[in-house]
């Protein structure tokens, strides 16, 4: 019987790297979790455990610590190219390395009214990502850049309905024409160069879904999801294809009848499971390739 | 052998209550998470069974839902006020019930620079929390409001020390003048009164906190709550106590002379586990008795 | 205005000591996560940063690391009464100790029908607890041990019921004679003394709860918690005090109905929240004063 | 400019569906989380808001509980094998379903020394794990079935060795020829036929995996892996890939020569964060095509 390994990819998840500038009294501060993972020529590590080709992940996670002092951390794209192309670059067996980071935002406390120079709170919104990949396997250098965003919460109390769906022997669920919308919404988009002003691109990105988000009257979580992405596409050129996943996170009219109570859409029961989940991909016609862009390392398997 | 029962309660914990406000197309949104729990009469629902004085949490959790369309949700000191004199008024068995509350914080998204009527992120900061205690046990009225939050995530990135402390043949810890400090603050202040403007003096005592961490020039963890607790019965009289638990969140220096690379407080390692934890109540000469207040129900034995 | 300190305690929590005995090619293994806090005269610390009182928490990690060497761990129990001890008796401002650990448990695999020598896997089960108090604070050595587990996940079927309850104006709950009962279970008991046969104790009462669990007839859980404590109580001369918390993790019968389905207690929506809680106590007549016994460190305000 | 959707799914995620047989005195449980997704003609639902071809999601959970006592659980791939051919085959515009399960076991409780009828505790060890795609979208009916675990818990103290890897400018970790190696085992394994004793099947493939975890004196983490997959592989010939994820989960020795202690191998901190990551798949060179078996619902973004 012939047995073939394939898809193989090592790496130190989960860094807990932060940086501190304090050039000047007003520090600036970023605050990651980064993974590293390596493609390549290591099928002798799985065959007969030979390490002669695997850089230990001890020294992937060493590289990162000292990549944000030598290279410094401006912002999570740039950060992430560096690792990876310095992976390909430096490393032989090493074909392919994608990076994960995510993003913790703080913002500085207010003290009198005045922002303080050294001490933040962490802002609890979204958490912003950043995937980056580079390959050699082909002999051609290519690199993705995939920004992002996980978790992000929002709801809306209006301006959205479900009607007008199949029904079978299963179904009982109402129609209805105003109901809570609410999500915690992981987005991606991927670039289609690195010359791009990553941190500008990524507030109008974020302000683009939310006002469609909000502006626009749902007819379902797939419609406002598609007119995301689609809005996103057209105001960045740069931007090639977006993905989107959103639970529906169930806000329950709460029955108050027997209590002789009207409840006009007011008193809701936030349920946790379950829960719809609706995705979507959103792409240009003439997206280029995206390769291995969209194979996670952290989450490749659950 | 003789054997008693004491200490029991039992509630109804997490009913996830949201309310809109919904008057005016400038929506309004409470979003709660509240436990109930009950002290009295209980004893033959332990013993042999009897339910018969055994109000069901399943009818708590129907008044919770109810009341937030009954009496609405001003604030959660108001809401659990309301909740907790009608569990000790109206249910005869029942003789004292402590309402704890956590309420996660929204904030209206922008649309083109202006607030959006219906559509919010949650804020993900600080959860704001409440716990009122009614007790009538030894035939007099008494009420206690608890005001507080947990998880505030705050860290400067200077103005912290640690040293002079003794050492024991255990000990390797190089003192420091400068380091990161960094915890996820709880923190809970008991009210001497129920006529309180309590937004406002949430609000306050979140910014004098907050205030002291960022300026206070620590000597030591414990210093700095000692401040900050303080403060705050400095100046609000309503407050007679303040009580604070601390993990300190390590950021550790990372080594990087290995690379030949100076690391002068720039590059931390953000630890896990172990962490410090420093907790101390601060409290007026002349606080009123405390009673029950501070016996929690959902982290009870945890 | 006079503000006193008080409660005040500092440690280091969540330490993952695991030891491996390997004397022989048999391994045993203890995977614990240990928690330590100090009680005494550390006030300079909080009002004016004095560290001349204060043992580094470091320094209390070091010592854990250490004493799995230095005295081992033949028991939780055991590993706790050694650093208690330690730290009341060697660092002089220390009057008081309270040492709280968890214990994973693991299984050996089977090669072959075999228990391997030195690999397991982890038993999922329940994480057994132990909390180790010593205190000097009025002179007198005083000494508690409370043994424990948490989230022990246990169901029956059948052989619940739930009515004759009280109604009143929000009660729309059905009585019941037939329902599941389900609960993630903590349990603490308060032993009098220290000679204790450890491990034969853990098991004998996990043993007797959960019979009770599974033999009575339950009323309420109310009941079925005295029952539990009592007969550890009955059984156990050297335990004078149980404590139980336990989440009524609530099975609905789901609504088949409207599918012309009958569903006799056969499919069920396991619900996450809200859940009831019922907490109690159980104590012997005689039993000794408890002290600081009961006041957690890990959780003390949460 | 043109936009492409592609890659759409929507469904129910999370249905925490429980069963009891209960025919006789001695009860069976089986306990689920279970997922659907659907797949087809749902365009119009993104670009127009049309909700004409949408089976709602609700209808999708209710058919998960009615299914449950229709059909039965008499395995989670059954379950899954029954739910998704009927969304394929009853509801038009259905091309393609997958169900994801998770089943959370339970073990009987001994009272006396017998096993109970109808009591259990849930025993924590590994997630068994089923996914079930059917896809016609070609007009040609496909199936797949995957099982699987997560979580699996897994430690061998000795037996376990990292040397010969390359060194560069950031490699500082030292080489052993003795570790504890351990890891949280996610493993797939993607069937060949429906045709299988799915119960008897999975018990095999865990103990197969365990016994080369075990007994492999392992040279890398890597190495372990595929020894695993190609034993199942050699040992089922209708399982024809077998997917694995390892976080290297790091017992750091450590250091207590301060204190001027031996430490050979004896006292361990396990560490949170960072961790290595180790994936491959190992593959029958004769395997079919995977089709979109293995692009996940409930991770596909994450």
């Amino acid at each position: 019987m012939g047995i073939t390994l394939s898809g193989d990819q090592y790496g130190k998840a989960e860094n807990r790297v932060v940086r501190i500038y304090r050039d000047t009294p007003r520090h600036e501060i970023r605050d990651l979790n980064v993974g590293t993972a390596l493609r390549g020529a290591f099928t002798e590590a799985y065959t007969v455990g030979d390490q002669g080709a695997v850089l230990p992940t001890d020294t992937q996670k060493q590289t990162c610590y000292a990549f944000a002092k030598e290279k410094g951390i401006a912002t999570i794209e740039q950060y992430g190219l560096d690792l990876a192309t310095h992976f390909v670059d430096t490393v032989d067996p090493v074909s392919g390395a994608r990076i994960e980071i995510e993003e913790y935002a703080w913002q500085r406390v207010l003290v009198d009214g005045t922002e303080h120079d050294h001490t933040w709170v962490r802002r609890g919104q979204e958490t912003r990502t950043a995937d980056i990949i580079v390959d050699d396997s082909d002999g051609t250098r290519r690199t993705w850049v995939i920004g992002g965003f996980s978790d992000l919460v929002i709801l809306k109390s209006t301006g959205s309905e479900f009607h007008g769906f199949p029904t079978d022997k299963y179904t009982i669920l109402e129609p209805t024409t105003d109901r809570v919308m609410a999500t915690s919404l992981v987005a991606k988009w991927r670039f289609s160069t690195v010359y791009v002003d990553w941190d500008a691109v990524y507030d109008d990105v974020k302000t683009i879904m939310v006002a469609q988000f909000a502006t626009l009257q749902s007819k379902a979580l797939q419609q406002t999801l598609f007119a995301m992405g689609s809005a996103v596409l057209e105001a960045h050129p740069e931007i090639v294809e977006v993905r989107l996943s959103a639970p529906n996170k169930h806000h329950f009219v709460y029955d108050l009848s027997p209590f002789g109570l009207d409840n006009p859409n007011e008193v809701f029961h936030a349920d946790d499971r379950p829960y719809g989940l609706i995705q979507a991909a959103v792409s240009r016609d003439d997206a280029p390739d995206a390769g291995p862009a969209w194979i996670p390392q952290r989450t490749w398997l659950t």
